[in-house]
């Protein structure tokens, strides 16, 4: 066997060995991992988390705000191992802002440590909501009744960006004081939620319960005050749930 | 006489043709234009647009934002000579986009070419304003109601991002269709009047009418079908007006 012909044989060793890792791995990583995202989910389906290490990730967070060049779009990944969320990330792609967070590690924002406000006075913050359209009239009127009850109180002002992922990352670097949602979707929230918990701050339900990541709703703040002072003020409307049929 | 002594009075002379110079062109400034901002007007008091050339500035719009680090945050100057404007300059400092135009020669973005969305359809179409807590309860009721109104066209959406010259800019670069606002101020209009304008937008009155710099309200739309509708659709409450007292 000449040289020329061990060197032929030899990259087709090598092919064949890189062709089987290639399988491997992608075997492995779909048998031990699960993904979540918005593309990934037929419409009205469930999306079920389970104790497996979950990719739960939005590629395109802000649709509207991309189809109309508005410049708060972000990309978001959330990595959750049992059901806890170990690290996440928010790539807001126009501002070239890369937040990062890491259980138990801190919050970054390109790689500068970020912290929350520390506001405890609500009639001194900056709050983050979105408004929409929403076909049932009495929840839309709740909808905007609780912009009024917020606007109230009163605070500095609301404001609309319209990126979920977005205004977690504003709440976690200390731009504004707290954001609430009902009708988001566990994509939109699980990078950010590491982010803003990372950052010092609060993350709970619009009950003023635990934050559940499938339930769709939710407030951030920089306080436990303010966010608890949120749910106080809000009136809840049914959105339903990720984790069951026809959401 | 020596020559350093010939030097110290050629600087001595030079210091005083300065001097001179500077007082004199303050005092031409001064007497042929005019100034309005929001820093130079006593609160409540009127400001009076002349023919004068008169520069209209506000130094910062988005204080709000600013005292929060909301990172829509501009500097807005306008020129009008006998109550035209001529040129306006918009500088968003934390996106650090510099907009500028000047009558009939086109709007620019850092010195990019800049047009609007020309979009036509309001279904379609992302709308800008702002939301304020008001002290007359009728007035802030109305105020919610058209969100209300505007939200059920429907609409893409409605953004707050809380610079009104920032709105005007997002609206000349086509990043949104529309922004209507009651209640804003000559100084917050002035530069951004200039760019929408120059960008193909068109800029009105609330009521549909010629838009009036004055009167503290204004619509502005990437095309005019979007302008009449959205002054359609609109319910109007008193705001009073700049060049009145007791704005």
């Amino acid at each position: 066997m000449d040289k020329s012909m061990g060197n032929i044989l030899l990259l087709d060793f090598r092919k064949v060995v890189y062709k089987t890792s290639k399988l491997l791995l992608v075997y492995l990583f779909s048998k031990f991992q699960s993904f979540i995202g918005e593309e990934s989910v037929a419409a009205g389906a469930p999306s079920i988390l389970t104790d497996n290490p979950t990719w739960i990730i939005d590629p395109i967070d802000g649709t509207t705000n991309f189809v109309h060049r508005f410049p708060f779009v972000s990309v978001s990944i959330g990595f959750t191992v049992k059901k806890e969320i170990e690290f996440g990330i928010v790539y807001s792609c126009i501002e070239d802002k890369m937040y990062t967070a890491q259980r138990g590690k801190g919050a970054f924002c390109n790689g500068v440590p970020i912290k929350v406000s520390g506001q405890e006075d609500i009639s001194r913050s900056l709050v983050l909501t979105e408004m929409g359209f929403r076909k049932e009239p009495e929840h839309f009127h709740m909808m905007l009744a609780n912009i009024k009850t917020i606007l109230t109180i009163p605070v500095h002002g609301i404001r609309s960006p319209g990126s979920a992922a977005i205004n977690m990352c504003l709440v976690a670097s200390g731009s504004a004081d707290a954001y609430y949602h009902m009708g988001i979707h566990c994509w939109d929230m699980a990078g950010g939620a590491a982010i803003v918990t990372e950052a010092g701050g609060v993350i709970m339900d619009i009950s003023g319960g635990p934050f559940d990541l499938m339930s769709r709703r939710l407030i951030v703040a920089s306080s436990r005050t303010i966010a608890e002072r949120i749910a106080k003020e809000i009136t809840e409307f049914p959105v339903g749930r990720d984790d069951t049929e026809g959401r």
